[in-house]
């Protein structure tokens, strides 16, 4: 937004920064490289989601779509465990007591926390240890970058508590991520995928050390934030838009959008630096 | 369907039970788990299929979907092949004088047998030795999941016989379980897929014994049939009427989808028998 | 088309032959076996795309779909390497100081030759060897089949150069060919994909010498250039009509197609060589 100065931006007004968001429910650190991580923090029970949960993350991503001081977004859980998915006692409890108004109501908060991940403009980067279960699980295909570690467990379990394997949009994401035979496999039978699994069939971008996993992480963060980012959003942006596309329709929405990053500085400021044999510096503008 | 019992329920009365249905052109097992099994059988000729076998599947699992009492098929062949496809003799001669309209109705009634493995509730598993080739192929790749030995060679070699690749939804459904760069190589050349490719590219799910294949099928299926089936159903649905949708289309989708499911005993049952510390006993209800 | 013979045809009298080619901004070399071998080639700055290279890429490509002497393509490049893509100097530079609609018109150029590349009715093989980054990396994916050697190092760049990633389709195609996760990774980084990540992705169908890569390539297309060509046209346009259709439609697709291919003299030759036991030989009609 180049014609702009900060919160001069009209459409910024309202939510133009989250580099001091008090997060209620999980743990929101902010790094000023743009970087900001997202803990889910109730180690004692491998960072369950809960009803208060569920809607804060869907709110904070949703507003991260306006978010301009944002660059990426790192999703971990506490304690060596990423989530173990929605709580039995305070989610699945409740829902068993539901009418179809409410459960849907319910449905669609959970569908609409993927859908929010999905359509913020940051690169979301999952780092992903230990247990890493049914709404979790979800939370992580959400990712666009996964990295777990060797002890990673990853399990679409929702056929365990008796429902479908679709759920928040799995029989959807998980076949275009690892293949449609295997995500059949996993979303009927509701087994835990291996880390070594999860590495082989393209679950995981990688897989690191549980101790160095945020850090690496973060690292690759801090590099896509130092990145064009707008030319990162925008990748996000086509990736999402051309899923059900025809290829022909795809290939002419791509040249629009990328006529569009032709027209920023940062591929000015990279041709120069080319040209200067430097290391261009961009500003996500 | 909980306000009905058996064959009361009038969308019952025509199709309720495949328990003792008597095949003419293959095999049908059916155990009291609700598993039954399709056995191509003849194994001289490498369970070639026939007019009159294309056009039985093709009933049978289309019946199947009113079929209360078989949960999960498992789907094989006799004599350590699954299936040489279309009969050279009994078919490939025949429609090599056929008149356009005769054609299409062969060419429909293939992909309708498709269209109703993919349409029936019950997960398919196929137990895949030996020869899977040509419409052979196709019927392994329209089961759920896969099983095969390492001697198992998978060839869709349409182009063998003078023909597109694009054969009962090959050119869709291929590229989707084993990537677009793999598929592509397959259909254009014929070549046969190992079994250790196979595995590695995610068509099979994992490779057995040729001598334990079907028994490692059938205990699946019976686990599925044990679990709750009527979220396998919604499961099996959903990645088929996903398959083209917007990821926004496919996530309000799971939301109605998951509501449903959560308005089934099997839900309160699962949450009932964790409460209990048991383990949960499924009706499909 | 058996009602005509050559350039009677009146639908093929502008550009029933390529054989005879003059290219001026590449190599184009024609066998007698309807193999047509494009090879790009200033080697001394690894080949790199020009307005002009693309543009007679693009419409060569497009003259493709009537030329019925070129049976099989194959793409290339010399010297070691397959493209470094567009030239910083001749593309980059100009582009940053373009107006809008004259940036339309560059990546709607770019966007049309993957177009041209999916849309001829012959199959295209890439011999991809060394480098093959950006608009490179581009060309390599819209082939049908790709092999590489253990150098080829393959990078979509483009957010290298402050761009997206979304160019000339690589968000619709590369997902599709190693997965939804990894091409997330290699579109947001810019990083190389290594031989072995290429094949063990799917991207590469195999990994040859680079010495014989070029032989191995040609070697593939003259047997495809043997094969049932209006059969491999149909895959091909059949990979990509049923893109983005349900599976219920790709279905119906396939047996309108398939049907079609029965009624060519193809369908027959390979029946009457198999009834004399002989291998068949194809016409292509």
């Amino acid at each position: 937004m180049k014609h702009y100065i900060g919160a001069t931006n009209p459409m910024h007004a309202q939510f133009d920064a989250r580099a001091s968001y008090q997060a209620r429910h999980f743990k929101w650190d902010y790094d000023t490289t743009g970087v900001a991580t997202v803990t889910l923090n109730r180690p004692e029970r491998k960072n369950p989601l809960t009803f208060d949960s569920y809607a804060e993350l869907r709110d904070l991503f949703n507003g991260l779509r306006y978010a301009t001081d944002v660059k990426v977004v790192v999703l971990t859980g506490e304690g060596g465990n990423f989530s173990s998915g929605g709580d039995v006692h305070d989610i699945i409890g409740p829902l068993t007591k539901m009418s179809m108004p409410e459960l849907l109501e319910f449905t669609r908060m959970t569908g609409d926390l993927v859908k929010a991940m999905r359509n913020c403009p940051q690169p979301v980067i999952g780092a992903i240890d230990g247990t890493c279960a049914g709404a979790g699980a979800m939370m992580a295909l959400a990712c666009d970058l996964r990295y777990g570690s060797e002890t990673t467990r990853t399990a679409f379990l929702f056929t365990r508590v008796g429902l479908a394997g679709a759920d928040m949009g799995a029989c959807a994401l998980l076949p275009r991520v690892i293949g449609q035979g295997r995500a059949s496999e996993l979303l009927f039978t509701g087994r835990a995928m291996t880390a070594q699994e999860g590495l082989a069939w393209g679950f995981f971008n990688a897989l690191h050390d549980g101790g160095e996993l945020l850090v690496v992480a973060q690292s690759i963060a801090a590099e896509l934030a130092a990145g064009p980012t707008f030319g990162h959003a925008m990748t996000k942006t086509m990736l999402q838009q051309e899923w059900a596309m025809t290829i022909e329709q795809a290939i002419e929405a791509e040249a629009q959008a990328q006529a569009i990053c032709m027209q920023t500085h940062d591929f000015r400021r990279a041709y120069e630096a080319f040209a200067a044999r430097q290391k261009p510096v961009f500003g996500g503008d």
